[in-house]
């Protein structure tokens, strides 16, 4: 592939703020940019850079900025020669693009709270969005969208002020920044009680929630072909196995919780009923960043028959996800530039637990998707603009 | 399920004559149908018993009649015992039905041409038109669908009218006896160039080719998902382990091409290329009339990561196309009742090798199949006739 | 295959007292020792049926005379007809030997302590090694093996005798008739303090612990396999999927733990190290009796080249049980002829927890089971017996 | 692992003639020896490093000398850096060991005959055997071990001088060279008719045939456990997928006739029978030297239950193979320095299809293995000397 970009692109520039900015998905999301910009790599995975999204005003990837907050404190670049080593990222990339790493890297700043912080919700979230803005004002950016890609969360308990889990807080930031949000993870987010008038009066477009990478994805088309062929699933089993950050903080049963429901919910969405079995998520972590997922369905076909279909999954999580994060931040950049607000429930296609009235089965979010950047493509042609100009 | 059937149906009765009508299919269709009449068993994998078809005017179960033609001589309850002993029909099913078997053994008559037999195509042909007129004139069924579930067939040559396979002698049969047709395997049937003219004038419906009921059915699910995702697919490799009839049938080099080119169709159709990869069909009879399937697909994920998903599909072939032969027969004899006319492409999702211009994702064929069932039910509504009244 | 057993056998019977007598295995180890003996199977599963077993003096199978323990109540020859409709009994099976079936089930007794039953420990032995007396002297039995098939307890705690759990009431009730005694299952049965004096001054021989019969056999392959390539097994997961009984027990974690132990054992005793990785059982009632263990393992090569292997077993437990309960029955009967005392390590390749100091690979532990044939062949030869004269 | 190696060992050193000595395997072999002798990686896979060859006076492998021939021109170093972009080397290793890759470059004779040679066998034999003399001579080693790692040959015919394959050629030169001979192939090398005498009369050791690394590593565990658990094997299916340079080899079907045999023999010689079920070798470039081997057991358990087996081996050959090259190199070596002659059945361990008469089942292999791996040890110490003094 051969990627020409105007190194003088008169287009405004889209800042990019992710929460859990050091982590393997955000490292990805990072690198992976700068790859396909500078033509290295082919777009493989980013569902906007196919026919359907052409013209429709999305924010040129060379004009993503990124920035972000995380509580940890590893470098970008040697997070990203972590992740090379482990073959999440093509070796020899990282130093071909530690010029990018390095410029995202300024731009992270402290997350919270962490142990011996005294400040309350209200301190917290004042000052996660005056980084933000102060982010999106020093790079002149036309606006940015805050994409949560941290480590899922125990499931939430309270409906105070006082009871926002972290996640919580930067939603809360990011409305007051002025900023769409998406949350990719299953955690709160805007999700919360405390939030709820908030984003009612915020006039911000929104997306989430819990990315839908891997043994969900599969759910969510073998789900309608059992259903569509009117075939009885009477059990579906899975097991993933996962190392890495991701693999350590699920195994937590708290957050796994969390993440298992996103899963069970894609199957009682498309089957109409929910069927015996369970999840387990495994930690792993002679697995690293890679995730095997093996899922057993028993279902029951004409006269009763039993029959069985099992299907193995080995993927690498931070690659799934960091092209759709990418997907994500344009087409939400976009919705606020359109005007757009509220739950964008045409993105459906990428969530375990989309906003809104959606369909469940992933052809039909397809379809609602590319009706979706029809009707951008169609107000970018009103208004006489097209971000992609450069591509 | 409780089923309510009037034993003095008004309605008009319908012929489901089949090819191959001794087979474990078309003995699984007879066995299921009076099954699910008589109450015995759910109509599990019947698409057309699930909501969207209610009201389509389709003929109801008890209102078909079951006859055919075969080459053996094994008799269907035998038969059904055979099966009931392999697992594919319930223990004491065959018992049960033993009367409908019996009915449908008793219309079954000679199939051709057997070794010896001097007959050329124009003589079988007028035999094989004979032997359904007089079934359907017997039973005063409003029409007769005739149904190719025979073995696949090598894959054939020339072109001329001596060069005609059997498939396609029964074919011509069809449509001198004036019936609708439909061929559920990847046997040339109508498709033959002599046939041709024969198919344009004939003002008849007809359906095919090659029902998708296992591996490929997997893959019209899958290939849309990788397509829809971006996601690179490099290889796509595939194995179908089966004995009974049709493991033998398939260890046929040419037949199993036959059956193999609906299989990469799919493949080729839905991921917009033809990755790398075989198809093996092996024959092996322990296992008798279950089917393993495994698929192993190599993918490249963003940055060119390399990912694998495996399936392993284990089912009972006739118990997952038998239900769907019953729904073509149906849906094809309601449409000669509308009169409509030509290749019925509203049933792509039926076939591996769809007739006409048709979506190759199983998703986009269900929505096609469903608009289909309101066309119908519209149509049914304007005539004033609802077939399925007393279900 | 064609079986001959004399109607007037001379040689003395021999008891097999099941603990769990209406279960699901001792209901096929039944109905199957009925089934060989009078030639309706072969005897496929059963290690003391081929070569090097031949003229090692164990007890016939038609002297085999059953009886046992149970709470529960469910006749033997309607729990056969339930396991033929689940496929795990041959169908037609129980109605062929249902005189069988009814007179092994005029031989159980209530076991216990069922909730209201004020018996203390002692009074249970009492009652239980009582009925078992009663049972060897009616029939006039040489000598009575005991062998635990019953569900597993969760873990016991406390070493007192009031502390003992039913498996050790039934194994104290053994000793207390003087009957040699086979634990096949990780309950602790004779491994309780409270029991280790009378277990000590028994001169009894016992066997023992936990049947291995799928995903723990396999494990005990593999292992070495992977230990005698020097390849470094880094992580070793699994999930069982099971219905049934035996699933719906081992859903108590407690259970579950007791269970794992045996199968985690067997990883550490072949690879020399525990690898990374968890068991998961899951309780999956639409499986029924099969059961679908799926192992994944990550290993190193070469250079730290990273490997995997997966295995799918899918089995039927009781299936794969009763064959091993027969061998064991026999093996230990034909020990106690012998005048051997103490723990039978020589049996260890039936086992995931064995007695004794034993090699854990099974290609040794077979080496050592038909060396142990061997010996009682000669021992035989020397007293001049050989109770499989009539087979 | 911390190894220590003497810059000046006084042990006489010893070459290995590596036939292929382009391929994968033999720069896994050279590369690898190099770094376990560096102490960059610990020797994974290699049997002759674990305790029971300790003191057997095995070469050190810091004193292996590689040379070879090949009819390719690619040079080591380059292949090299193309095994570490395909995940089959570490990245980085080989700048790391690029004097030793050169060293071995330099001693790579060309091969053939290629086209337009007209060189008869006499000739070539000769030619290639003064290849091996002048190298063994340059470097005063004490012997030199020739192992065939080519590509595997299409099925040789013919008997005469004429007809001898390149192996045979190669094998032929080993014999006249004084040199004791390898086949780690299952090409023919020494197993030709017209070779016979020559290798009768050599006084040579050797070993062969075809080393047993994935799939029929695991079938030399799976068939003994089904054989020794006394279940019935109905059919085993098998397909492999693999890219490199192997997979297109194999995609000669008379070269993957070859490959076969030696799968299906070892189910045979385990099972004691050959079940029904095919094994296929599909070339799919883009797997590279990866391999997924996936197979199907199909077996009856007790009373005719039946059940399913499946294993899905994913691994990368050169990294399997090389470390039992290094391991054969040393065994054959000390062999020849232990004056034994003839075939080495005790390395059956490592092949499909073992010279002369050994056990099949790899637990039995394994015994025999360290049972020589004594001899040896104790003739070491008659002789005072112990080639490993330096490890």
């Amino acid at each position: 592939m051969s990627v020409s970009v105007s190194l003088t692109d008169s287009r405004p520039r889209v800042g990019v703020w992710l929460i859990g900015a050091r982590g393997s998905v955000a490292t990805t999301v990072v690198a992976g940019c700068a790859a396909v910009t500078a033509g290295l790599r082919a777009p493989v995975g980013m569902v906007t850079e196919t026919a359907p999204f052409a013209g429709s005003g999305l924010p040129a990837l060379p004009s993503l900025v990124f920035g972000g907050h995380d509580t940890l404190d590893c470098p970008l670049p040697k997070r990203a020669e972590a992740l090379a080593a482990g073959g999440v990222l093509p070796h020899g990339l990282p130093t071909a693009i530690t010029a990018e790493l390095a410029a995202a890297d300024r731009e992270i700043r402290p997350g919270g709270p962490l142990p011996g912080d005294t400040r309350g919700p209200e301190e917290l979230i004042e000052a996660f969005a005056e980084d933000i803005r102060d982010f999106t004002g020093r790079h002149g950016l036309a606006r940015t969208v805050v994409v949560n890609v941290a480590s899922t969360e125990p499931v939430a308990s309270g409906s105070g002020l006082s009871d926002l889990p972290p996640s919580s807080l930067y939603a809360a930031a990011a409305l007051r920044a002025g900023c769409p949000y998406v949350n990719f993870t299953p955690s709160t987010g805007l999700h919360h009680p405390a939030l709820a008038d908030a984003v009612a009066t915020s006039g911000l477009p929104y997306a989430g929630r819990d990315g839908k990478t891997g043994q969900t994805l599969l759910r969510s088309v073998l789900g309608p072909m059992f259903a569509q062929r009117a075939l009885a699933v009477r059990a579906w089993s899975g097991t993933n196995l996962l190392g890495g950050g991701d693999g350590a903080a699920l195994a937590d049963p708290a957050a796994a919780a969390a993440k298992n429901a996103g899963k069970e919910r894609v199957l009682t969405d498309t089957l109409g009923a929910t069927p015996e079995g369970e999840t387990h998520i495994d930690d792993v972590p002679a697995l690293g960043d890679w995730k095997t997922a093996w899922d057993h369905i028993t279902f029951d076909g004409f006269l009763g028959t039993r029959m069985t279909l099992q299907t193995t999954w080995q993927g690498c999580d931070s690659a799934l996800a960091a092209p759709l994060v990418l997907d994500l931040a344009r087409l939400t950049a976009r919705a606020h530039e359109a005007g757009l607000t509220g739950p964008l429930t045409e993105l459906a296609f990428y969530f375990k637990d989309p906003v809104g009235d959606a369909p469940s089965a992933l052809g039909a979010q397809y379809e609602v998707l590319t009706g979706f950047a029809e009707r951008l493509r169609t107000h970018a042609a009103d208004h006489g603009g097209d971000a992609e100009g450069a591509r």
